[in-house]
């Protein structure tokens, strides 16, 4: 795993502080695990309110916090003033997502100053299962709040 | 647009019955407002609850609801005693998730009896502007409650 | 189909002059059989030399012709002295790719200055069978030749 | 990295005998240069009959071979009888894929009867860049030739 150098010092409290005001996030009962220059972890437990019709995570959970995990290993190497957005990812569902915590690692990939690709791993289950990977394209956009 | 032959009379029961079950619809907020061979439509409306750092929908909750359109768009065709399971899905994200109403049109691009390839468009913001686009391959499980 | 306005009244022959530059296309047989603001068509006939195991066009055939047809509907709406490359893309291979003809439809989905979401169909076989369908990220890079 | 044990202890001559018919990897220039249970390589050497219009690798080159390799790391796990498809992937390219050598590196992620997830990695360069990371969903197909 290559290490990367942040271009902020305070990238961390920013992840953080824009990480707090993702309101879905909180909705789901997620919170920052691992925060990294380009690696954030994001856990969520298992709760009746997160599931599919069969009892398990929803995918939408696992590609959320997948997607936010992705996005703040990107964000943690952006250049202070620059928010991050998701382009587009790619996940696929390799186990079935069961508690009782969901695990998301999201890495980058390739940094850039526009463009950074990450990809994300998600685990689940007592015996930490491979529940997902993805990919996912982000992009730094100056001027956008954090 | 193709029209496609359900090999299930019953099928929008079991469609309303299965997202019925997925408490992860119920947390968004999340409706089936159409449902029809190879066709289902998701709204949602906009609430913090949902948001991402800039207030938008966070993209997780337009992928949850392209996912379950597709999802549900695909179960529509399979034959009775079919559960359905997401394998992978691929999203672009083109323009910012706003309110008041997000809409997620799943539709079948080629039906199969084991793996079902569909698309999901999603729609927001008071010009309903393309939201996003996404890819998704559906398995049809035998034995898999609905 | 939204039509767009190309910023280059010239995008005909920047697009025509860059194919012609590329040698895998020669290589393929490929050839462009139309070219218009946000849309462009790739045509590969049939040959041994373009295989699969079980005689049909490999999919990294298919998916090569869609990756130039949806590069050049980008490239088709950018500046002039601005360049394509692609970021990435994710394609379904939907039947098999039969002769005598493949036929690639890349079309521009969202335009950007510096993004541009593209997607692709291909068709193949007596029929006009529907072979594959993809989303791509285009990127509009100044300063690199056509 | 998880070892896998093959279900055909023939299957390397089975991988080779297939690759040998694909006519476009021959039309490539492309050759296996590492077969194992879950795991295989593909090299290509740059001409100017691969090319994009800069001079690198065509992407559609790039997506070629990381398709070839994918596809028969997935076979490689397969039992006799049953021959692979790619049913979808998706590829970012991360980095200008230069000569003289392009390497891809198929690995399954997770095997299974009829749905197999790969990923593949293509290198190039004289310092071996990363040039292109993709995810794969493999089919088997029984009584599907070789």
């Amino acid at each position: 795993m290559t290490r990367f150098d942040p271009r902020d010092p305070d990238f961390e409290s920013r992840v953080r502080t824009s990480f707090a005001r993702q309101g879905f996030m909180t909705t789901l009962g997620a919170r920052l695990a691992h925060v990294a220059p380009g690696e954030v972890d994001i856990h969520v437990d298992h709760g009746e309110s997160l599931t599919q019709q069969h009892g398990y995570f929803h995918a939408g959970v696992t590609a959320s916090i997948a997607d936010s995990a992705a996005g703040y290993a990107a964000m943690s190497l952006f250049a202070p003033g620059f928010g991050v957005l998701t382009s587009e990812f790619k996940i696929n569902l390799l186990n079935p997502a069961q508690g009782p915590l969901l695990v998301a690692e999201g890495r980058v990939v390739k940094p850039g100053k526009l463009l950074c690709i990450c990809k994300a791993d998600v685990y689940g289950g007592d015996s930490r299962a491979h529940v997902a990977t993805g990919l996912f394209t982000m992009v730094a956009r100056e001027g956008l709040d954090d």
